[in-house]
């Protein structure tokens, strides 16, 4: 099967404020390298899409003040297939600007498939097989997902509701059906519920699609939205004054809007969404527990060590996640399932069963005008 | 009543292991401003003796690698009044050589009072009264400490069984009494009984006698030690080459062992050990949770902060004992009883409950060969 249609794009946006201190405003998680692979997860995501339409069919949609990172860390990005943000617009604008430009360089028949920067995949060669489903499916017609084999009743993650088979209209794609629904992150009661269905798979906001049915969705659902990007992909080739003034005048304003409510679910209600199957071990390291749950165990203590081992020195203690990212000896002696995250200028202990509430800790550092460690 | 007589040997040797990564070998608690009094432990210590016998009448032993240190903290200190030690070679032998050294400057008449560099005490004001009734009673011929006021069943002093009273004999000293025994460190029930008995009391290792006493029960107790003290003691005024060829000669020979054990145990069951009231306040800060103990709460949390408490950031956390001692912003979340030690080369984190096992951190440490860090 032949992708020279299918152009992928990176938004690279969140901060990934629940795995501060290493993850920081000036310095965002997909910077950095938090499975110790040797690439960091813009890297591996970058060269996995390359490795499915080559590198010069992937885009990256950042803020302006990443791009010098971004274009550091990925070598092989040309100029032209960055899009800078000024101020963050969120998923809906990102992937509809990227989009624009693309259908207005390649057609609008081409199929783009969005997927974030900071996202883990175990097996990339199922995730091709995954993605080939999903531009067959895409070039059907419809707003493609990748659903994922829910392995727990996660509450962290929203949930796809399966509908009818596509698998006769589709041959390329035998599992592909319609999305019946898009729910919300669940309680655990609902997570157990779902699970128990075999119905349900977790979303993780891979969009695939043709670029005219996106550009018509977004008209459809977001027209304000739709009119202020078009505005500026008209000009966007023109470069120079022309983009930074038609960036200017309609970015600013433009909605800030989740894909997910912009376009997938209504157009789910309205039967345009499909799904296919995405069991290729995916995780989005939302914080220091997904990377513990990642990391490979240091010991028989399933110790989780991110960085190096000689700096950690341990006695009596177990189950611990770990970063002595600052070069200094990190001691711990009787401590237990704890998160300690070690760098130059701050540091953070907690218990990991409360990784998730990093982001208070960080909302309480905004409070008190801790900008410097922000 | 005068003290003319009267002359303080501060011995300034322990680590203070339970205290790293504080306190470190080239760098012991004893230089530590441990309380954030602003001053540290031996000045505090020099301050308090200086007050009660004058700067000139007190002397400090010391490892000759601490001497530049002391010197700078106590700038009163004249060079006659160091005694340094090439290697450590315990209490004993610091409290003998330089008694031996004052009984030959001032006579073999005067009351030499040994007080640890590094523990703390409340109420000057008491302490100098008991001091007093301890020199009295020294005056008479015995070998006094200083009990502490048990105030709770600890396990980690020795404690001091009292007998018959001595206040007959010497009417400035209404509270002096024999001492029976002296006995180890005991167990929780041990420490309990002593403590309903009335009979106890903590030593903390404070000893205040004639020198001419002293030094005929180390020519009793432990005669090698005093052969060779002797023969140091000699030449040392003599200084130069002398007192270098003599420390060669007969320090590093010297038998490694603790007061209580050579004098103090022994001469109790002789009858020659008698002991006064120490009601002011003491503790010889073990380890953190000594530190935590003595440090007033910063917040209704109970929080203990050793150093910059806007460098610490806490959300839902409790009881901790923090010490931001790297200049780096310390956040602690859901994080109770725990000790959190940010030096700017290595970390420390415990319960607060375990702080007596960090001296088995540091010997891990030490097995590893970390002496960059000890």
């Amino acid at each position: 099967m032949t992708l020279d249609d299918f152009y992928a794009i990176i938004p690279a946006g969140g901060v990934g404020t629940r795995l501060w201190p290493l993850s920081r405003q000036a310095r965002p998680k997909f910077l950095f390298d938090l499975l110790g692979s040797g690439r960091t997860m813009i890297q591996a995501t970058f060269d996995r899409l390359a490795g499915i339409c080559g590198g010069d069919h992937v885009v990256v949609s950042t803020g302006q003040s990443h791009v010098d990172a971004v274009r550091q860390q990925l070598g092989a990005l040309s100029d032209d297939a960055i899009f800078a943000e000024p101020v963050p617009r969120d998923s809906t604008a990102a992937i509809a600007l990227s989009t624009a430009v693309l259908a207005r360089r390649h057609g609008g028949s081409i199929v783009v498939g969005s997927f974030a920067a900071d996202h883990v995949i175990r097996d990339d060669r199922a995730f091709t097989r995954s993605v080939e489903e999903a531009v067959a499916v895409a070039r059907a017609g419809y707003v493609t997902t990748i659903g994922m084999a829910a392995s727990r009743p996660s509450t962290a993650f929203g949930y796809i509701h399966q509908g009818d088979s596509l698998a006769a209209d589709i041959p390329q794609a035998p599992d592909a059906c319609l999305v019946s629904e898009f729910v919300e992150k669940p309680d655990a009661a609902t997570a157990q519920a779902y699970l128990s269905t075999g119905e349900y798979r977790w979303n993780a906001g891979m969009f695939v699609m043709r670029a005219d049915v996106l550009m018509e969705s977004l008209e459809r659902f977001v027209p304000d939205l739709y009119g202020s990007v078009m505005s500026i992909a008209e000009v966007w080739d023109r470069g120079g004054d022309q983009r930074r003034r038609a960036m200017e005048e309609y970015w600013p304003g433009i909605e800030k809007i989740a894909f997910d409510y912009a376009v997938a679910e209504p157009l789910s209600l309205a039967g345009g969404v499909a799904m296919v199957a995405g069991g290729f071990g995916w995780d989005d390291i939302g914080d220091f527990n997904s990377v513990a749950a990642l990391l490979p165990s240091a010991d028989s203590r399933n110790m989780k060590i991110l960085g190096d081992a000689d700096n950690l020195v341990c006695l009596d203690s177990a189950g611990d996640m770990v970063a002595p990212a600052a070069g200094r000896t990190v001691a711990l002696l009787g401590v237990d399932d704890m998160v300690v995250i070690d760098t130059p200028d701050a540091l953070l202990v907690a218990p990991r069963a409360r990784s998730q509430e990093v982001k208070d800790l960080v909302a309480k550092l905004a409070e008190y005008g801790r900008d410097d460690i922000l």
